[in-house]
């Protein structure tokens, strides 16, 4: 049962665990480093489909599908799926799990949907409403563009700013259960907006919530930096990482040696034309449900911080002039109870 | 805290109070027969704002303030708040609740919002998490015909079976308290798709997500439709209440002497011009927190079903040839503990 802890932490007493995850991507993600990590690549962005849309429905029915049959469950097994994406009226997400007959709680977090629907995931199992649930997000570059900045079509120039959308979807299925990963606390972040406008530059609209949530949850339960082998922020490329040093730094808040930011895991920047680092729901989810949890598991990870961002816009709320509110939900996972 | 009932329902042991509850509405909405109801009526449905997003960010924002108001607490009394809307990338909420620097979760589950968001801020409340939360939701006509449909100047005709996005916004403040309102238990929807394409008649379409979702409580519960004296859908409008008799009926389930929509309440159909009654997420939002919330407070309704339904469609999902899938959330109100 979850107790509170300072003023906006969660304490999961029963550390739920990540009882199965799974993630999936496509050509560009097999082309980076953690490729080998992912359980499925499926080179054919199309995933099948006629459409961008579509493919992106597909993408999280197979990723939960995935997860369930690695974790030799089905889906009558999850009590909740929790689950939202970018798409316009969250459609990756309702069309691709429609079939499941799982009761279905639809999040909008942006980019931050990994971390939040996590936490709730995890919040239920703890609260003893579930056995199990599923938490799952997808992206896909094409529906992204499209919907985001100019059909592909188009050819339009990208600043050194803007970041790749992953082609990726990660789930996690949360049960109890004694091997790891435990999920151990979690924090919800509040809207932060600095006034950012330029919708090429998601990470720094993003770095100011991801500053507040670690400032909040280090203060709640009296840890600093150095407790955690990893901190982990969902995808706020090289320009957001390098401001939330910044902005912490002004807190007196040195992350700069257990950071890592999945938006720079998964692509090689030397090598790969992504600008800033990779962005996206499926970023934060995809690295997570592969690369990371896998390592927590094994104890390579014993303790870390997993932090979402999420830009708040639309491409509307842009074109009217309004500034970008970010916020960031925080999930504390480890190898130990 | 929450104990599982049946398959999918949940029974909130402490039966967490709505301590706090405010609606608003616009011009049409003040025509109609819940007008006096409102806690706020803005003729002007810009709401002082210089486009129709801004302004359903504006009764946001007013109806958060309002419920506080009333319940005479700050936002800092709030540990979090649930919110989500129509408008693409939910930024209805996320612009209109920035600034109150609540942890802010954000849902999607279209025009069943309300429940989906009272509902995971009363498992909240009852499990422990948090002292009060709050859930808020809203439509707006003009923003939504604008998205979803064709931009008001094309002057477009909508067909008999078409629904009026109601320009109104619902908020409800959960924590606990020996006054009712008091939530006694919720049950999560799954998805359900019977095939409709047709995205202007909702109500057909949502309708057996609402069977489906009560019958699920009624069985996990073994109590019967006599057992309410309210049980209250979104927004089926005429066709899909009638849909929902059909469907319940071949379950041998009769709700049609105790049951009433938000979406035919909210509207004169006879003296306004809404075809087949109101829709969105702010109808079922205003008349919630308003006329029905009032009703329980005072004892006039003992006992309720609160049911919100929800088209998880977008347009370019309905461009796409795709079927409708429909959601539908439970909140049993009660005035007794």
């Amino acid at each position: 049962m979850p107790t509170r802890i300072g003023r906006y932490t969660l304490l999961l007493n029963s550390c739920p665990s990540v009882v199965g995850f799974a993630a999936l991507g496509s050509k560009k993600e097999a082309q980076g480093p953690l490729a080998r990590c992912f359980d499925l690549i499926n080179d054919d962005c199309t995933f099948g489909e006629t459409t961008w849309e579509k493919a992106e429905s597909r993408m999280q029915q197979q990723v939960v599908n995935k997860a369930l049959e690695k974790s030799k469950l089905s889906s009558a097994d999850i009590d909740y799926i929790f689950a939202g994406d970018l798409l316009n009226q969250c459609t990756g997400s309702a069309y691709g799990l429609r079939d499941l007959g799982i009761p279905f709680l639809g999040v909008y977090g942006a980019c931050s949907t990994m971390a939040e629907s996590l936490l709730m995931a995890s919040i239920f199992v703890d609260a003893g409403c579930a056995s199990r649930t599923a938490a799952v997000t997808s992206s896909h570059f094409c529906s992204a563009e499209k919907q985001f900045r100019y059909p592909l079509e188009y050819g339009g120039q990208r600043p050194p700013s803007a970041q790749w959308t992953v082609t990726g979807a990660g789930c996690a299925i949360v049960g109890q259960s004694d091997a790891p990963p435990y999920i151990r606390a979690v924090t919800a972040g509040r809207i932060e907006d600095y006034g950012i406008k330029d919708a090429n530059n998601m990470g720094a609209a993003m770095a100011p919530a991801a500053a507040s949530t670690i400032k909040q949850f280090l203060e709640d339960t009296g840890t600093n930096p150095d407790d955690y082998d990893l901190i982990l922020t969902g995808d706020l490329g090289q320009i957001g990482s390098d401001l939330l040093y910044d902005l912490l730094g002004r807190e007196n808040i040195d992350i700069s040696g257990h950071h890592a930011d999945c938006g720079l895991l998964i692509y090689d920047r030397e090598k790969q034309d992504v600008h800033a680092g990779g962005s996206g729901c499926g970023c934060a989810g995809s690295v997570l449900c592969s690369y990371i949890l896998s390592r927590v598991r094994d104890g390579e990870i014993k303790n870390m911080l997993f932090i979402a961002t999420g830009a708040l816009l639309s491409p509307t709320s842009v074109q009217q002039g309004q500034s970008i509110p970010g916020i960031a939900h925080l999930v504390h996972i480890s190898h130990t109870k």
